[in-house]
């Protein structure tokens, strides 16, 4: 159960006090705003705030005195010329703040998308919860064989069972630890900074995250992508849906120009042109090494 | 005069359309959005957009599920430890979008701030208007006689009219040359990208800036400061001022522990230790170079 | 001149003397430091510091405890691997300094990229030299008819003429009366933070500029590419010639997968595919806007 | 036992193989580099490259042609003036990249320093050595009973040994259940990027870290605070002493203008003038809050 319903009732009585505006508004990302998406077993994804919408896009790109919109269409004309030529400053001018609970090896990767604003909850100031990530039965994949940082087949019968017996009780056995250090019954108690040493990468902890619109479409492409890491990639679709409703037209010109987008190199695009002008090119001709060679047949098939 | 009736009308077309939002407002915020505040002769401020407000600060810092506040003393006292101990990411979670028109040599001091994100408009695309910046006679300051980077005495008389005459003749006769370099009217019209080349650094340009309010108070402490500009320090007053209504307990913060700070050396802080117990300090058993110990008598008088 | 007979001397002198280092060293680019590569009229590159070669990429992405070569095959393949799937930060472990002489319009657009390190020459502080950039007869061109911020055909006879004494003579007169506002002879002289505003932006500048090889190469992409102002390219095109002698293995990638790369869309991937299909594709069924299709047809041809 | 004799052989081959360079030299550095500088029980911190030194900031403030060395006295001047001053960017222009190994819980406090560039080991690529961190006994604090993220007395006797052993005990169990859940003996082997999740916080890993001087300065004046966790201390210790022996006027500063300074806010300030001027103040009469005033008095004693 990702929330409580203490928590439950603060969302909803942030949800029923609408106050007026005389800012730009999202009415996609208003329906959004405070609700708990969940993610995995324990996670969540809730909107905090958000600053701008698809028409603040193209006031930014025309530096305007009034609101940017000279019509819908130009609207989405201009949001798609901007995504297509790298204008990326525009898309700086929106932000969006969410409050996400999520895995700590999870967390891990995301900190790595620097140009954003975290604020963590704090292990030494605070005591965690004891909410673990488990994987389901389906995520539980053995070690791909053909990729150093993949996933292959899933585990079967009694290792997948193993396993998950592992994870829990190693889980369960070091927060009983934590506990058992912090506790100030009858002992000093261990400090909160250093008794967090003992928890495992598959606590839950949570944050603030704010990033403008440019970086969220550069997390995205990464994180949503079918090579990221499953268990980032789940926040990553929610995050997704969400901003679908903030900006469509954005949105729609990310997914044809960014996430659905194929990059070819000087090399790939030579290949191409030969293709179409009818040439047959194999691994051998193509002047690419073996793995680039399939990375390309994987997108372009074999001629 | 900055800005044209049609833009006037622009911007009372968009304070006049309030729309309810869930997001966190502040009052303060919503009276100065898109309104234009002067600054120096043809300069502008407008706020186009805000994102958070005091309370916004204490629920990042708590990671809260709920609004942040739970009782306006407790904000007021956590947002002053916060600042007071450099705890800088709760400050982070508040965002400001200005559109600023502004001399092109304050936007080249203004653009060192890289933790920012700026739309520029662009004289490869557009024609920029004829305004320029001209000292106001009590602005116009001699080179100062003890810092190489500051201003001294006004300039008097027929110094003064020289020097205002050349900047006016200089300034209209590069704009006379910029429109004919420009001009399709029986030739071909260098491009504009190069014809801007012209132009003296008093021209205004304009942007859309947005910046979390962390790196703002950064701006204001050096901008705002005596030893900054005067031109430049003109928009940090107004953007000052506009910051103090939008988040009143983070600028009274902000005033008592960066702007009006005092920041002491170890050398500075052992001499006052030794002053206050009564000890005499002069520059030669002080330890300080004569640079130093003239600022800090500055500060601390003789003794 | 781009620079002194003096300022050459000091040259020479730094170039002669060798010292003795463990650090990582690259051959090319030992060759390169402190040199004057020249660019446009006035401006200059130089080398002033170098950290890491093709080998500390590698290093880095090993996180190894020696040097990072284990064959200078193996560098290249890894390398070509890290840079096709995005893997930026090994790139991040190499950096540059440069000390760069330019036109302050085009200062302004460089300026942008805003993940490097600037000093820049401060004419608060100090009296700019009397250098302005006055584009060579074959880079005077009209404004474009068909591309907003672009060139089109070269000026000819007497309007180039009339553009390049406009140019020449707004220079010379602002140089002039920068010179005669600042001069202390018989007056106070008006403050260099000042008097400098009546310099127009072809002044040539000078900066120290340091960079991280990831965020080199996507300067470079943007700037040596044929839609950037020539006056910034002719900057990039003499970067990249450095940058090749210094890392020559990572620049060959660069190469391949970014400079000559082509960005597919998905609607643009889904047309080749069907073309590769034996399919004919009109801008009509292409699913593409005019402006899209015009830009897709002038890489992949009609068919 | 920090590092193995195959890493420390990989060293010594290292520092055998001088080579010259035009480059400017730190022989303190050049001393430095490639050694394993122990750090808590099996962390260690590696210098793997260095640009610049201290004649290469003043070289930058002057953006000067030759060597920036007019004297070693204008030098240290020069620095001393530059950071009393907060002219960041010339610090900005030397940089370093260490190879550090270190506990995960130390890294995510680490990593919040987000102007920088890591590369860190991949547990989704490779599989993580069995090394724990185990505090020594007097490191081994109870929680604070006043401050609610710090430390206050070693725990002693029974309770220590209990905390001790649970440490060990759960580091050890979770690694032997790591290794058992990637064993590919008689199974699949589960993927090394979802084992990992069951290690604990205290598990080593590592990264190289490339950080400009101005930004290292700001990282070393947080985490050799005497409030920062005695974990990140340590390695904050370490890399001073590096620093030190790097640039040694910078770091002089540094010391004198950062680490030992103290910032006075506006009321503070005031409180020490009435002071000097023999007044006496109590809390009372000072207009600081409790905290305000326990943190001044701890400073500047009472009156």
């Amino acid at each position: 159960m990702p929330i409580t319903p203490e928590q439950q009732a603060e969302i909803d009585e942030s949800r029923a006090a609408a106050r007026p505006t005389l800012r730009a508004v999202s009415e996609g990302m208003e329906e959004r705003l405070y609700k708990a998406h969940p993610v995995l077993d324990h996670g969540i994804v809730r909107v905090i705030d958000y600053m701008g919408n698809d028409s603040a896009i193209t006031q930014a790109a025309r530096v305007s005195y009034g609101r940017g919109t000279k019509s819908v269409n130009s609207d989405e004309g201009l949001i798609r010329y901007l995504m297509r030529h790298w204008h990326s400053t525009p898309f700086e001018m929106c932000e969006v703040k969410l409050h996400v609970k999520l895995p700590v090896f999870v967390a891990r990767q995301w900190i790595r998308h620097r140009t954003a604003n975290v604020n963590e909850y704090s292990a030494r100031y605070s005591i965690l919860d004891r909410e673990f990530y488990i994987p389901a039965p389906e995520q539980l994949a053995a070690q791909s064989t053909v990729n150093n940082q993949g996933r292959g087949e899933t585990l079967q019968g009694a290792e997948a069972a193993r396993v998950l017996d592992m994870l829990r009780e190693d889980a369960m056995r070091s927060y009983d630890h934590y506990e058992a250090m912090l506790s100030q019954d009858g002992q000093q108690g261990l400090a909160r900074e250093l008794a967090r040493m003992n928890l495992p990468a598959n606590i839950y902890t949570q944050w603030y995250w704010k990033v403008d619109l440019h970086n969220l479409f550069h997390f995205l492409r990464l994180r949503a992508d079918p090579h990221a890491q499953y268990e980032i990639r789940a926040y990553a679709e929610v995050i997704a849906d969400i901003t679908r409703d903030w900006v469509p037209f954005a949105y729609a010109a990310f997914e044809d120009y960014r996430l659905g987008a194929v990059q070819l190199s000087a090399k790939g695009a030579e290949i191409l042109k030969r293709r179409l002008a009818g040439e047959t090119i194999t691994m051998e001709n193509s002047g690419m090494s073996k793995g680039e060679w399939r990375e390309f047949e994987a997108i372009w098939g074999q001629a």
